[in-house]
């Protein structure tokens, strides 16, 4: 009976919504294009997105979901919404499996004894193995072994990522993080073993997440570091090679940690949301300069410099928790926000390092096209091109994009991005300042013209997407 | 009585030598120089230099002297000697104190709780200390302290190591390294940290050896990868910063390595040596690649290259024992070989890393600057520039090129040569093939002209050197 309410309601609201769509028209009025130049050189000049970055990588450091340093990233957050002057601040909890990580250690054994760089992937068991390493170029040849023939050993995936630009290649070395443990034990391995999934050759290993699916047996699994993998493949091209790997690590309860939002209210729509953000937590080995404390410090800044101007809808910054195992964040956000979907106007998220912004796309649909056009046009300045249908919404916004809700994506340039992904090389050295004042130009750009424009994005709830509460 | 007679001896040697050199010029021959263009092709088309070095840094990985990987390199220097034709290979006993390290870490403590990225230097004594940090811009601040001012503090000396294709700013960086923690015990401080002496921005802490002066008691003494040394400086830019420094590394009795020495017998002056090399040993946390594998693979390539023409004097290789500890290996050849300075036709030793060769110099007198500009000619078509006064020989024959051994000196670029010393990314993969095969065809060359050279290089016993036995 509901479920029959339900679907006549949908059926109504899109011919409702297919009614006025040949007619309605979404466009940015003159007077807030005209205060653009200002803005955007403003912007340009300003150190405000680099403070932010410095204070939350040096006053707090790395932010590992779950740690007592998860707890004053928040704290932090919330004094640095408040000094920026943000008027309306406050968190909502986010409860995720806590997973610690104590030591980790990888050595060679035999005659050619030696250590290896290595490092536990998040939501990989503790556990010390002592076997043969069988090596594999990809995924593909891993799922390629027989079934058992793994037994007792170490199955090592040894794939190369390639640099581009968009980070595309990420798809196969975060495949194998996410996959290849569970690919790995099906077949009976002992622990799994992968080459970062990066793309310098410095010796920092790559963490990140992984997770076994139902009904397969947690293994220990770890990454190695470019020149250890470079290394183990040259000693299993030698002759068969035993590998200890000890991993103090695993899951270790609950923790609830918050995601913190602040706000600009608007001056004449405060109860339409433009949502910008990227995500507070990080990986533990760096301080999470590029992932992501760039984007905090981006987006904090966006908001604070436009302030000033009276945005007419509400700016509201998202610092999301615990993105790194699992969206944790952004998916609360989502089941605590899906019904609000049409209040949010636009959302975009920054969490692709502090690289140039090159490229701009969004959602929206056709009827909304000359806004998007006009932000363009107004982003052009910065080198950003517009580039329909190749962009798409960052991590945390994901969820709530996913049931609706409009994006814009302003795309960093990621091409030494997996230099640093999720590796102790990611530190405050590594942004540009310069360049971290033109993402902060884009996003103050982006954010200001999406608050004035007459008329939406096209948020609204889509059909398609379960709908936890009905 | 010895004594004068030892005097008298070395009066009249001089004497003699100056009356023979208004007469005598060092010289090659014609045919030799005609073998040339032929060598330096083959030596570089030769993939022998960077073979040797794969199988040094994977076979036996890192090699810190006195440890079980230092016997394993001993072994493996014995059979590439024999493996590469070489017509004698022996060894002769380095005795030296055994440093060990087990395990080090380093914290922040309070508000900005978080872990640092530190190592030991060689010779620190183990400890823990946790107490506040006074940072010093550089040796000479460190210095002007006032005496006991440091009481109780660790001394935080935040050096910036300049790059120089010459590597000359590491009087600097290697000076803190060396004198920082005696100066820093010596005004009161319990525990020296140092930026490490380098020049790349990854997460990597540089090692090395220092040593305390007599009278100062040793404090445990580390160094800071680059990107913790900026943290560390912003933290105390901040306000009073504690540290703890765990170090679990010390002395432990005494140990005998090995120089390694092998030879291709000289056709008709077998008793006259031409001595090249490089330090079989390495620092713990890469696998010693340009730190000294490549020097290795360089100098046993080119004498295993040119063993086919039969050279007139004897090729002698060198793989000497703990060089970074101390000179070790090269001391203790100079002890057994002073009384043979004279029959050290020439000595030049690769210990600057892989970088191009692009300059080359002599110890040489006037008289045998024929022949000197005879090999700078054969070595120009390699990029080589002759330039008088500006070289010098490099570690381990020091000591008996200071008891008047005539050098040649083949200087690396060394541009990036810091930014992979001593620490964790000294790995194979930073080795240019083509640049290490560059490098073989430069000491080829060298080589090769200075063994079939009518007349000598200056090599005779030094009058201001203490001479041990005598």
């Amino acid at each position: 009976m509901r479920l029959s309410l339900s679907i006549t309601a949908l059926a109504l609201a899109i011919a409702a919504s297919s009614a006025f769509a040949a007619d309605k028209q979404t466009t940015i009025p003159q007077t807030a294009v005209a205060q653009v130049p200002q803005l955007r050189e403003q912007a340009l000049a300003s150190d405000l997105g680099w403070k932010i970055t410095e204070s939350l990588t040096t006053e707090v450091g790395a932010r590992l979901p779950g740690t007592e340093a998860d707890a004053r990233a928040v704290e932090w957050a919330v004094a640095k919404f408040k000094e920026l002057g943000y008027d309306k601040v406050w968190t909502e909890p986010v409860t995720f499996p806590k997973w610690v990580r104590r030591s980790e250690s990888g050595e060679v054994l035999g005659a050619h004894a030696q250590h290896l760089v290595l490092t536990a992937l998040g939501g990989s068991p503790g556990g010390t193995v002592e076997t043969e390493v069988v090596r594999f170029a990809d995924l593909a040849a891993l799922q390629a072994a027989p079934e058992g023939s793994l037994a007792g050993k170490i199955a090592f995936v040894d794939y190369q990522m390639k640099k581009t630009q968009d980070g595309s290649d990420y798809r196969h070395g975060g495949g194998i993080r996410g996959r290849g443990p569970t690919v790995a034990s099906s077949k009976g391995a002992s622990a799994f073993l992968m080459r970062s999934a990066g793309t310098a050759s410095h010796r920092v290993a790559h963490t990140g997440g992984t997770r076994f699916a139902d009904g397969v047996k947690p293994i220990p699994s770890a990454a190695l570091s470019l020149p250890d993998a470079d290394q183990l493949a040259r000693l299993v091209k030698l002759g068969p090679t035993k590998v200890r790997i000890a991993l103090d690590v695993g899951f270790d309860g609950e923790y609830t940690s918050q995601n913190v939002i602040g706000e600009i209210t608007g001056s004449s729509r405060p109860d339409e949301v433009v949502l910008i953000g990227g995500h507070l937590d990080s990986w533990d080995h760096g301080t999470g300069a590029i992932d992501d404390a760039a984007g905090i410090g981006i987006t904090m800044a966006a908001a604070a410099l436009i302030k000033p101007l009276k945005p007419a809808r509400t700016l509201r910054v998202v610092a999301f928790a615990n993105e790194e195992q699992g969206l944790f964040g952004g998916r609360a956000y989502a089941d605590k926000y899906f019904k609000d979907v049409a209040r949010h106007h636009i959302a975009a998220e920054s969490d692709f390092g502090a690289g140039r912004i090159y490229a701009f796309d969004s959602s929206a649909p056709a009827y909304a096209k000359p806004a998007v056009e006009q932000i363009a046009k107004a982003l052009a300045p910065l080198g950003i091109e517009y580039t329909p249908g190749e962009g798409g919404p960052e991590s945390d916004i994901g969820p709530l994009a996913a049931r609706g809700m409009a994006w814009g994506s302003l795309s960093h340039d990621g091409t030494d991005y997996f230099d640093l992904h999720h590796n102790a090389d990611d530190t405050l050295d590594k942004i540009d300042p310069k360049v971290l004042a033109q993402n902060v130009a884009a996003y103050t750009v982006f954010t200001w013209l999406a608050a004035q424009s007459d008329g939406d994005f096209g948020s609204a709830p889509k059909a398609a997407e379960p709908r936890g509460g009905e």
